[in-house]
């Protein structure tokens, strides 16, 4: 009745089996976090981005039940233009039972990724606690679920509309690795710096191997949060940022909106008060880090080398 | 020194042996949440409904040491009648060790069920978040449990005397499925609906059926929470339940209760105001919903059919 | 490049082959928990009293980027005077990568101690949640170490700069069962009672240690707290220690101290206004209990005897 776990494209099962790298791409940031069409061409330049690399790209989405690890021409014209279902990891058999379709949140993408034996995996921000969460309780499945899929997750932070200290405490807690890629300032997603400082930083894909390398050697499987904050010239200026988050946070006072609505209320707000800055800032990372990122390989023969 | 894991009982062996349906019930119900004779009665009856369906139930509780997966009529009478100690996942081992007895948990019985190759357990109400647990962290190890046991929990949901909206966030967190079995009206024990809506329903136990082997394909172990509302007939009157939890609550602000005296506060006084509507109340689910539920099998057989 | 996953001292080898008694000891405490030159010599006082009960001492840190599983003199030497990073479950594949050295805390030591079969280890106190925590999210990696870790850590309790209370929850959330030798009263580091009752105490090592066969048996991977307040003529005076603690807290108030800085702050005002008090608290629990708890076996072995 439920088929096969996932399907990989004939391009990404090439990659894998030759040894090639291969970099996996969510599609909520296609589906939700893009306006369209651009959101289309987005989705193709990712890919080609890691492309000119040398990196096989392997955007990830469920289509009628089946997670697709790698999408063909036809499915990311889908994730930019069908009404898909956000599918976080617990909707995964949902979608598989009911045939349904989703754009693969972080945590389903690094979920799926990791089952398909893909070991890094691009994205622009991962989620986190949210504000006000010590009341709501609202945290992201993408923390618990970075402690228990060995795939290095590169992204340019957190985004400011989250509790960014308490998202970087709840990792500690869960013992998930948060490095800095050539700094120790933890980038806030249209910030190159949150306020928040790392231990540890790498200078070079080498070190994010060798990193990758001890935990397998350990018999752990918990991933890699890889912090790579968005070239200077691109990011969003910070007194204007931290201007424009000041004016959302008294608007969404004003407007009385509480709990899980805080959220998208900042982040609908920010982006209209952002302009094009928000826009382009979405098309960071995967091509700036990720080609010269160690390769992806199947966990067990990545685990001495 | 401390013998087999788990006795399962010779009916419910033979059930699991012979792929027939086995449903696990819990035993906290009867030794803690019914008034004495009546537990016994209702235990019982528990157990008939879902023979009365063509399935076989495991009462699960520990006796002298030994976690009991399934009982005979002395040990019905013992969960109803002996002074048991609650017995979570965590107690398991310690009675073990001390030979001790206990009524367990629905986060024990789940764990059991799942250990013996009972894929479906029927219980009333989930546990959960406290109220005020953002200041004490009283959180139950349910939610946790449920993310490492692949058991199908049906339950008539969360009781208001908890923080739904903060249990189902932390369902979301922890990647545990949450189904509405014919509703996307997620329940509150007494009341058909709760206010907070889920994102997917399945409208027979084929669709349960489904989710479940798409969980065991992926390889996956967590649980799924099915909730199954109680029959208009049977629910509380809504104005009367506010009525009486609003009333609860400004007894216990009155009185000072504070931390974890909190919920056994507000339950003993909604059981002492509702009379006989708790009561009624606690006869729920295992009968209307769990005899055309999927049947129980071994998780190595069940991955694939 | 990463070498192997941890370094067994000849010493240990030889105990855990032979199955003889072992038990693991920290670095953090010595590294950064002890004034020097005291804690060179407190470091080889701990191992010098398990070895007086017949107890193979295995002190743990990483040098070089290489987990020691007991060290040598010039080991105990480096954690002793060398300026070294305190080294949590999540930094280990760093140091490992970067070829650094670390004083391991109790999450990464009971990690290590059980890859190492190693299913005893003793500390001074146990980390936990942090006052506040409800604001600034900040639990130690300690608690949910514990709950995928089968080590049995002896500690005097949690310390009270913490949230005693929060703590003990988020123990119980997590599975991990708490169990006082020869009390139920939990302790408080310093003092023999923090005020807060456990279900469960246990009279004598052969208890735990049949505690810890039935978790074995069960499959069940979860660490053991064993509470084992300090000698009655070795703790602080109770009236002393809240004065102190008052004291403590309304400084912090009063220096307008928040979120991650107040346990360092309390902690380190705590040590001040109680002079020797605090250094002769830290050289408690390795010989007194230790000495008579279950031998360290590998795993496997373990489970059945
Ligand atoms: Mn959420
Ligand atoms: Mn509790
Ligand atoms: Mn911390």
């Amino acid at each position: 009745m439920e088929g096969d776990p996932f399907q990989l494209s004939t391009e990404v099962a090439d990659a894998l089996a030759g040894g090639r790298p291969v970099v996996a791409l969510e599609s909520t940031i296609i589906s939700h976090g893009l306006p369209r069409p651009r959101n289309h061409k987005a989705a193709l330049e990712f890919e080609q981005l890691l492309r000119d690399q040398g990196v096989t790209p392997a955007t990830i989405a469920v289509l009628d039940g089946v997670p697709q690890i790698g999408l063909d021409a036809d499915g990311v014209r889908r994730i930019a233009e069908d009404e898909l279902a956000k599918a976080s990891v617990r909707d995964l058999p949902i979608l598989a039972a009911l045939g349904r379709s989703g754009a693969t949140t972080v945590a389903a993408t690094a979920h799926l990724a990791s089952l398909a034996g893909i070991r890094v995996f691009a994205t622009g921000g991962l989620g986190g606690v949210h504000r006000g969460a010590a009341e709501t309780f609202d945290e992201s499945a993408d923390l618990p679920t970075l402690a228990e899929n060995p795939v290095t997750v590169v992204s340019a932070g957190v985004k400011s509309v989250l509790d960014i200290g308490a998202t970087l405490e709840r990792l500690e807690t869960l013992s998930v690795p948060v490095i800095g890629y050539r700094t120790t300032a933890f980038p806030a997603f249209w910030l190159r710096e949150s306020g928040f400082e790392l231990d540890w930083k790498v200078d070079s894909a080498e070190q994010v191997a060798a990193v990758m390398a001890a935990r397998d050697a350990r018999g752990s499987r918990t991933g890699i949060v890889l912090a790579n904050p968005i070239p200077l010239e691109q990011q969003w200026d910070p007194a204007e940022h931290d201007r424009v988050l000041r004016t959302a946070f008294a608007a969404a006072e004003e407007a009385g909106v509480r709990g899980k609505a805080v959220t998208p209320f900042l982040l609908g707000y920010v982006v209209d008060a952002s302009g094009a800055g928000a826009s382009r800032s979405t098309s960071i990372s995967p091509a700036t880090t990720c080609g010269s990122l160690p390769r992806s390989r199947s966990p067990g023969r990545a685990s001495r080398r």
